[in-house]
């Protein structure tokens, strides 16, 4: 078998307020450094820049982010940055990638804002992915379960292919029974956002199950304009798309889903439990960014750009300094930090 | 009955590490704005200001202070400061202040560091002390106990005298079981560290229990020197005492200890978590200083003195943010504020 060249697309749209303050608006989520030096951004450009398997990236970014992503482009990359008029979901933002490419190109999607610990790990799952989607199947990258996640989708796998299975059914995220029930059961992977497509393959799945958006997505790329790196859409049309994801208009409608199982220590990062569950800790299960200080404390994150934070007698806290705003939460309180005022505010 | 001016003796000797950050070896506990707009310092002494109950006062304070304490001074306050040259604990402390002062006057000790909320309480209390004190009784105001309080020493009364009781018996600080039977079987207060003497009687007691202490004290005050408002006892003698408090040194050994005993809302503030009870709070409990926003919180103390602190899932904690510290400690640890790294480092 011959592995087609992947063409990754890496798509920066998400907010990311969960992880404020350290993700602000103006510089959210994908393009500060979490975890280590390197950003999230960085590392998915990085784990997919070995030019034996890899093309040069496609980047689909809303304006705002545009100076990041330029400041954050190593050093002689060749890379398209595509720049969505409006925010539509994954759908169309996929979509526009795989108009600019060519039909046969094989496109593997990645969100800007995962953690993947194992980059070899997710090579070898591309490669299996990429193999499938060549054969114009529509491959998502299913994550191993680790534990029984209500924050996540699952996919149910099917019969076997070539490195992968057909996708029998995909499942919105379960309550914790269903959840268990599915680790009980096997043959469940989490959903991680990570799909293969052969370009061609994936527009006309979106003509045959969005034929209004597949339409507006073309006549934005065929009114668009290239500056440079950039290339920007025709507003005009893309803002005129009912925006959806990519797994509600095309992977749950398509009879051609498969999914490719991977095992490569990969994390969402969806708040900041989840942030300190992929970062080490000491022997109290404490882990300090920046000067910290704890006394009869267990399962602290601290993080700050600044000032000491100190932690006595607490546990399964997360403490995050960030210029003028100071956020204190429970690990279980971690997915309503979105909801306080600061994030709205930028 | 004629009660005696009352001469105010406020001690300024506390270093109040366990409200660090907000307390620091620079600008100490008495000397920072803790319960509203007043310091504890500048309360203490408006406290006792009426001049038909009070004298001007005698205030105890070591060198590093002197210049915070005459900036707090309320405006006309014709007030006499002692500079202690080195710490040795409340008795030498008090016994410089009854050094200074006529033998007959009748003074009244104040910690600088307490909260009193019932100011007409601690002055009906006050009038009553100094009216056993002018009779050379060793009168301390006792705290009318409202929990079984383990941080406090208690003293049990006797037999009543006029406006208090003999003391029975001192007791130090007791385990939770004995500290519930002190209230179950009634007749038991709080020690407060207030405190009211005839100057004469104090030293004539503090030489017999402390002979040494007593003629060292004598020592200092006769070779020190008075420049402007503030004296500067003799730090050749003052320094070889061997420091003790006067409850150790005097009130536990003399045969004249006299409680009186009062309900004033009093607070040592001894911790974030004491500073917490004595602050108000909203229907959650949450009470701020500064900017702040509470999500699923419970009971949280949040003190700023610029970021805005944001509090999500948590009950029973105190965040303060100060300058470059950031403490987060459980109400159960904040005894253990005072041992962290930040204090020791000023």
């Amino acid at each position: 078998m011959s592995i087609p060249l992947v063409h990754p697309v890496i798509l920066c749209g998400g907010s990311g307020t969960r992880l404020w303050p350290r993700s602000r608006r103006s510089a959210p989520k994908p393009f500060i450094p979490l975890i280590g030096e390197r950003t999230l951004f960085r590392a998915a450009l990085e784990r997919a820049s070995d030019p034996s398997v890899f093309s040069h990236p496609v980047v689909v970014a809303g304006a705002a982010h545009v100076s990041l992503i330029e400041a954050q482009l190593p050093d002689g990359m060749n890379a398209r940055i595509v720049v969505e008029p409006s925010a539509r979901n994954t759908a169309p933002a996929i979509a526009l990638a795989a108009a600019l490419l060519e039909p046969d190109a094989v496109m593997l999607v990645c969100p800007s804002d995962h953690f993947i610990a194992d980059d070899p790990a997710f090579v070898a799952a591309a490669q299996r992915a990429a193999n499938l989607a060549k054969d114009d199947w529509l491959v998502a990258i299913g994550i191993e379960p680790e534990r029984p996640e209500t924050g996540y989708g699952y996919i149910k796998r099917g019969e076997a292919l070539d490195g992968g299975y057909r996708v029998e059914r995909f499942v919105e995220k379960p309550d914790l029974a269903r959840a268990q029930s599915f680790l009980a059961e096997g043959g469940f992977a989490w959903n991680g956002g990570i799909f293969a497509f052969r370009a061609g393959a994936l527009l006309d799945e979106l003509a045959r199950h969005r034929p209004e958006m597949a339409e507006l997505v073309q006549t934005a790329v065929s009114e668009g304009e290239q500056d440079g790196l950039q290339f920007h859409p025709s507003a005009s049309a893309f803002d005129r798309i009912d925006g959806d994801s990519i797994d509600y208009s095309v992977m749950e409608n398509t009879k051609r889903a498969a999914v490719v199982e991977a095992s490569m220590g990969w994390s969402d990062i969806g708040n900041w439990a989840a942030l300190q569950d992929a970062l080490p800790s000491d022997e109290h299960g404490n882990y300090a960014v920046g000067d910290a200080d704890f006394k009869e404390a267990r399962n602290v994150l601290a993080m700050s750009d600044g000032p000491r934070i100190s932690v006595v007698g607490l546990e399964d806290i997360c403490v995050v300094v960030d210029g003028d705003e100071v956020l204190v939460t429970s690990r279980t309180g971690a997915q309503l930090v979105g909801k306080l005022k600061g994030p709205s505010q930028g």
